[in-house]
């Protein structure tokens, strides 16, 4: 799985389905010896750690890689590596890397790969844990309004989610400095001030200031962007009724969101990464059973 | 466990028979599916390999954790890194951090947080492994003399052993460089000399001269540091006849002690982390058990 | 294991040959609870990743080991850091070192250690692939012609290769720049020009051009290597009917070998890859049952 583009509706619905039943304790267990790799090219603690344990739960055996201390120290290419833990027998990888869509370049590797995150592209996991969150509360998509507040043009969480979002049928918006959009990044969705998005949206989803992808200096400061475009606690009270928050984090606090209310009533953050694992589990699963492999 | 002040004595007791009985050939191996991860945020072989171990004797699966390699590089806070793995489905954690008392901001943690040790304060499981071995070689710790030498002042070793080393009624003394000595580091023992201290203790506790942790530079080098304060052949002639020798290594050979001592009859310095699994063993034990988790 | 040098030929080939029922689906898992870690203080993703795989399907419980986070940064020697591995309770270990004849040190340790490769040295794990390689195509190692290309003189994977293929019986050539051979690297072959050795071998062995251990810096750019001495299409067309290609990896595509070479039908490059796991669970298995454990 590479990209929201190349998923169904309905294959949609069915992993949302399947990481909902292991959200409510349903297990499954590989028959067979079978390994996973997890091959991250790019920090990481939630995503790396929660393909990790989705993958214990599932009974794969997890082999060990470390990027830092990898051949591609030597240059070996992303094809080689990949190509040659391949060959050492292991079953699935997940590839997290820098590049956008570095899949266009594995198309010889036999074995599933799964997008742990391209660049500023994709990032089909998170996705699909959102939309589990999203589901676990309202019970549809449809016609629902969510917000998505931040670096819209370098958030793969924006595209990947924005996407789905918008073709299951709910209603998509977008805020955040006016310099982090163009015409592409708004093809999902509607651009509107923070304040009358806040004021309008059942889900505001948080984006993170992805310091690192900014290359030129920001025009603002942390403090600057919090009062301008953040969720202060003014900003959480003008919030609809039952509208929950989510943020894919590491949340940089106080920037994007008020220190208080990262574990407020509202807040999903730590729910999603409850649930990351299972949306993991759902996505592990349904590869493996492509490739023929059986559960118990 | 966080700092051996909290521990009771007969608690002590306990995990120390327990860590006796794991070293004779007890096992134990917990029931159902339970998740650990060891988060160190300092270079550590021997404490990080020594939970590892244990915790697969006992039947858990540890989550890997790269430091280097995760979202704190992006910035974010132990307490939001702690509360993400706990989130993940990690059932206990063990850590080690640069920060003295770190755990003060875990509070709102409800996973079990074993501490493998906190900046200069305090590392109880290299405490309990240290009076295993001692209560191995001597069967109590009543009326025992054990010296301390080295740096008291920056060493959690010694801040943990001898407050419970007094506390189970052994008598404590202090020897190293006065500049590494104040009113705090005393309240547990005596200074002596060294060689007083040597002729007297029946256990002999060498420090390791941590350089990454003195800010200015040493005012003497190792091999001056060796003549004045270290273990020489000399001085290892001058103790007495059962006397034994112990460092929490890693050991600066030829620093702390000469490098022909390091596996002399009266070490025990292998001896203390082949103990240290066991003293670990028993600390995991004893915290999932009070979670109600349990073994067979 | 060491090095070739102290292998008879009568254990080469029953390591070989136990190899080869490996690769023909023979599995063994070993009796008890058996742990075993890999000390990397060099870059490989090949050779560390084959040997974990490996372990894990013999049944071993891998113990990770970081060389990068480990007591090695505070000054550890060699000897202290795999005698602490020791006492922790580890029952083997693989090691590779940037130092020859590292293992010299390390006389004192008890449980088994396997060579990942020293140095300039050996690496007789990639040697037992190579030959179970050579052995799957021609069913023998007496009167074959194998042709080493590269820099013999500071590849350890020519080092131990030549001298079993000379010992089996085989007759091996080298080629390559003349400023890395020498009295020394000549020992177990004779030099060729590249195209009359191309035109003579069965197998076909590149080296890698190991840019990180020349000192200087080398008097002829990739481009020029590859037109003098690497396998060039034109190269490959001058080669024997049935003659085999290897390479040890990472490959510097269009350097040692043209890119569209690296997969061509001749190449059995990722084949030697998929071998080596079975050779190391070969290897790994001997030094086990040495030790008295048993499989089943």
């Amino acid at each position: 799985m590479f990209t929201i583009t190349e998923l169904s509706t309905g294959r949609i619905n069915r992993i949302v389905t399947e990481a909902l039943a292991f959200a409510n304790g349903k297990t499954a267990k590989i028959e067979g010896e079978v390994f996973c790799s997890n091959l991250f090219f790019e920090d990481s603690t939630r995503t790396k750690t929660s393909f990790d344990i989705a993958e214990r739960k599932l009974g794969l055996q997890v082999v060990p890689f470390d990027a830092s201390n990898s051949s591609v120290n030597k240059g070996e290419s992303l094809y080689d590596t990949v190509k040659t833990i391949e060959s050492l027998g292991v079953n699935l990888v997940v590839i997290r890397d820098k590049k956008d869509r570095y899949f266009d370049e594995l198309k010889n590797i036999k074995i599933p790969i799964i997008n742990g995150g391209d660049g500023t592209g994709n990032h089909p996991s998170q996705c699909m844990l959102d939309l589990m969150t999203i589901y676990q509360e309202f019970g549809k998509f449809e016609g629902l309004k969510v917000g998505i507040v931040g670096d819209v043009k370098h958030s793969r969480v924006a595209n990947s989610n924005s996407e789905a979002l918008r073709r299951l049928g709910a209603k998509v918006y977008f805020s955040g400095p006016e310099q982090w959009f163009d015409e592409g990044a708004l093809i999902n969705g509607t651009y509107l001030s923070v304040d009358e998005l806040i004021a309008e949206v059942d889900v505001l989803m948080l984006l993170r200031i992805q310091h690192e992808r900014h290359d030129a200096k920001m025009s603002f400061s942390a403090s600057e962007y919090h009062r301008k475009y953040g969720l202060t606690k003014e900003r959480e009270k003008a919030m609809k009724k039952d509208a929950i928050i989510m943020h894919p984090a590491p949340i940089n606090r106080g920037v994007e969101i008020d220190t208080d209310l990262v574990e407020c009533e509202r807040s999903r953050v730590f729910k999603q990464m409850q649930n990351g694992v299972f949306a993991r589990m759902a996505i592990l699963k349904e590869a493996l059973e492509k490739e023929g492999y059986t559960f118990k």
